[in-house]
C-alpha cells in the first residue's frame, strides 16, 4: 500500500470505511492528558460497564436522543458491533431470522454470524432513491418463518437518510403487530449534517426496543471499542449481562470517557463543531459531484454518501469490475453496493469524513476513469 | 454490601474473585500519566491488534515462555476468555467436546457456551490431590464422541498446580495421538511464586498447540481486557481473526500496554516485585491456615489456594451449606468446588493476592466457624 499524503498525491485513497477523521485534533488533548485510574478502575466491572461510566452516558444519551435515559437500562459493550452480537444471541435462536431493509451495513451480516441467525434483507425501492416504508418490513416478515426481530440502522448506512417520526413510528407498529423485537441501531445519530435527528428510544418507546450506539463514528474512535446497549426489556437485559464478562470494553477506556462526557461544555462544542465540520466536508463533497457530473443520493446524516453509477454499471457484474478498475487504474477505494444487499447494481459508498484533498482527488480520478 | 476495611474490620470480605490487588502502587505511575497517542492509534487496528503492539509483546512473551515469538502468530483480543471463546468458535462445531482436567476454573463452561461447544471434565484423583495425568485426559478422550480440542489451565486454577515438562509432553502425545487441538490457557504464567513455570509452547511447539495469555492476572489489570492468542495455525488464525472485529481489545489500551512492555527495565522490576509480593501473599496465608488447623493443598502459583475442608464437608449438599454459613454468619466468601467440577466435596478456593490483614482475618473467621 501506498497511501495518498498532501506529500504524495498520486498514492491510493481509501474511501471505503466509514471513519470519522475529522476529529482528532478536537479530541487529542482529552486523549493524551494525564488520567485519574484508581485501584478499583482497573479490576472487573460491573458487568453493565462502571455505574460511573453509565452514569456519564445517561444524560449524554438522554439529549442526543431527546428521550429520557436511565442508567440501569444502560449496558456498556466493547462495541455497538458487540452489542448488536449479544441482541442477536439473546434474542435468537440458530435459525431464527432478523429484518433488515437494504441496502444495509455489510457489517450485520457478520453480527448474525455467530448466533447463527440470518439477516433477511427487506430490498427497498431503488426508484424512491430507497426509501424506508413499513410495507417492505413488513412483506419481509410476511414473506419468512421464525422471524424474530426487525433492526434498523437509523441514519442508515450506507444511504445517510434520516428517519422522521411518522416512518420509525409504522415501522415501530408492524414490527409489535407481528409480535417481534426491534433493533434501532443509532450509531450515527450525532453524525447528523443536515436536519434533525429523530430517536427511536423516543417516538416508538417499549420493552421490546433496543437501542444501540457507540463512540466509533460521532467520537472518531473506532479503535477503542465501546458501544452502549438501551433496553428496558429485564430478560433481554439479563441474557446480555450474562455474556458481558466476554463483551465488556476496557475500564481503562471507560473511565477515559466518562471523565470526558461530565466536561459536558467541552462535549457540547466537540458535538457542535464535528457537525460543522462533517457538513463542510459533505458540501464540498457533492460540490466536486456536482461539477463532475456524478450522481449521488442526497445523504443528510453519516459519514458517506451512496453514488449512483448505474449508467455505467448497468449490472453487478459490471458493478464489480468497475470497482477492481477504480482501485487498480485510479488508486480509489469506495463500497460496491452488493456488499450492502441493494437491490439494484451499481451503487457505490463514497467515505467523506476524511481530508477535503484526498476527497476532491478520488473523484477527478473517478470522473476521468468514468470519462 | 458492607466490605471490610481496615477501618472496618467487621466487614465482608471477598475472596472468591481471582484478582490480583497487590500490584496498583507499581501500576499508577503507569496508568495515570499523560499518553502518546496518534490518530492512527483511535481508528481501527489491525485485526490481529496493533502490529507495535504485537511487536512489543512477542519479546515478552518470549522471556516468559523461554520460547520464540513470532509478533505474526499472535493475535491480541479483548481478554482471555475472548480469545478461548474465539479458539472454540474456530475449532468447534456445536456440540463438539472440549476435554478440560477438572477441577478446572468455573468460566471455561460460559467459554463454550455461546459456541455451544460442551466441556467435558476430566476428573483427576483427589487422593493424589488432583495431580495431572495424561491418563485421565486420554480416559476422558475415548469416553466421549466429537471430542475436538483438550484445554489445560497451566499454571492450574483453581489448584495453583505448576506442570513440569513431562507431564505437559504427556498431555500433548497423547492429544496428539488422537488428532486433538491442545489449548493451553497460561494466563496465570506470571503469577508464580515457588519454581519456575514451563510453558506448553516451549516443550511441546505444534502447528495444533494454541496457548492463550492475559493482563488480567499477572498484571492485576482485569477491567482492561487485553488478551493474546498465540497459534502457527493458519486456518486457525483466520477463522480467530473473522471474528477479531467483536473481539478487538480498545486501541487506547493496546497504547498504553505496548509503552509500558517496551519499558523493559521497569517490566522486568515489575514482574520481580509481583512475584516477591505474591510469595509473601502465599507465606502469610499458609503460616495463618497452618496455627488455625485448616488444611489446604500446596500451590506453587496462582492469586489462590485450595483448602480441603472435606472433614467439615464431606457431601456437596455440606459444601454448599458451609459456603452459605460462610457467607451470612462470618461474612466471607469463598469459591466452593463443586463450581470448579471437582470429583469430591469439600474443596474451596481462597484468593490470597489482596490485603494480608483481610485474609487473616477472613481465616480467623474461618477457624471460628469450623470450631
Amino acid at each position: 500500500m501506498d497511501p495518498w499524503s498532501p506529500e504524495n498525491p498520486s498514492g491510493f485513497i481509501d474511501l471505503g470505511t466509514a471513519e470519522n477523521h475529522l476529529l482528532f485534533d478536537l479530541l487529542e488533548p482529552k486523549l493524551t492528558a494525564s488520567r485519574v485510574i484508581t485501584a478499583e478502575d482497573v479490576h472487573y466491572q460491573d458487568s453493565a460497564g462502571s455505574p460511573s461510566f453509565r452514569a456519564a452516558l445517561a444524560p449524554f444519551l438522554s439529549r442526543l436522543w431527546r428521550a429520557e435515559v436511565d442508567p440501569a437500562d444502560l449496558v456498556v459493550l466493547a462495541g455497538t458491533g458487540v452489542a448488536l452480537e449479544t441482541l442477536a444471541f439473546a434474542l435468537c435462536e440458530p435459525g431464527d431470522g432478523i429484518v433488515v431493509p437494504a441496502p444495509y451495513f455489510s457489517g450485520m451480516d457478520a453480527l448474525a454470524g455467530r448466533p447463527r441467525a440470518r439477516i433477511i434483507p427487506a430490498p427497498l425501492d431503488p426508484a424512491t432513491g430507497f426509501a424506508l416504508t413499513a410495507e417492505a418490513v413488513e412483506q419481509a416478515i410476511l414473506q419468512n418463518q421464525n422471524v424474530r426481530a426487525v433492526a434498523l440502522l437509523s441514519p442508515n448506512n450506507p444511504l445517510g437518510h434520516l428517519y422522521d417520526e411518522s416512518t420509525l413510528r409504522a415501522v415501530a407498529e408492524v414490527t409489535a403487530a407481528h409480535g417481534l423485537h426491534l433493533i434501532a441501531d443509532e450509531i450515527y445519530a450525532g453524525s447528523v449534517h443536515t436536519g434533525e435527528f429523530v430517536s427511536t428510544a423516543r417516538v416508538a418507546p417499549s420493552d421490546r426496543l433496543h437501542v444501540t450506539w457507540g463512540f466509533s463514528k460521532d467520537f472518531g474512535l473506532s479503535g477503542y471499542r465501546v458501544g452502549v446497549l438501551h433496553t428496558r426489556n429485564r430478560q433481554v437485559r439479563e441474557a446480555v449481562l450474562q455474556q458481558s464478562r466476554l463483551a465488556n470494553p476496557s475500564s481503562d477506556t471507560q473511565a477515559l470517557l466518562r471523565d470526558l462526557l461530565l466536561d459536558t461544555a467541552w462535549t457540547q462544542h466537540f458535538q457542535a463543531e464535528a457537525r460543522t465540520r462533517l457538513r463542510a466536508a459533505y458540501d464540498q463533497t457533492t460540490s466536486a459531484l456536482e461539477a463532475a457530473g456524478i450522481p449521488y443520493l442526497p445523504a443528510p446524516a453519516g459519514l458517506f454518501l451512496y453514488l449512483n453509477l448505474s449508467a455505467h454499471a448497468p449490472t453487478f457484474e459490471a458493478e464489480a469490475a468497475l470497482i477492481q478498475r477504480l482501485r487498480t487504474d485510479a488508486q480509489v477505494n469506495l463500497a460496491a453496493g452488493a456488499g450492502f444487499h441493494t437491490a439494484a447494481p451499481g451503487y457505490y459508498r463514497l467515505c467523506l469524513a476524511t481530508d477535503a484533498a484526498a476527497v476532491g482527488q478520488a473523484i477527478e480520478r473517478l470522473a476521468t476513469l468514468l470519462g
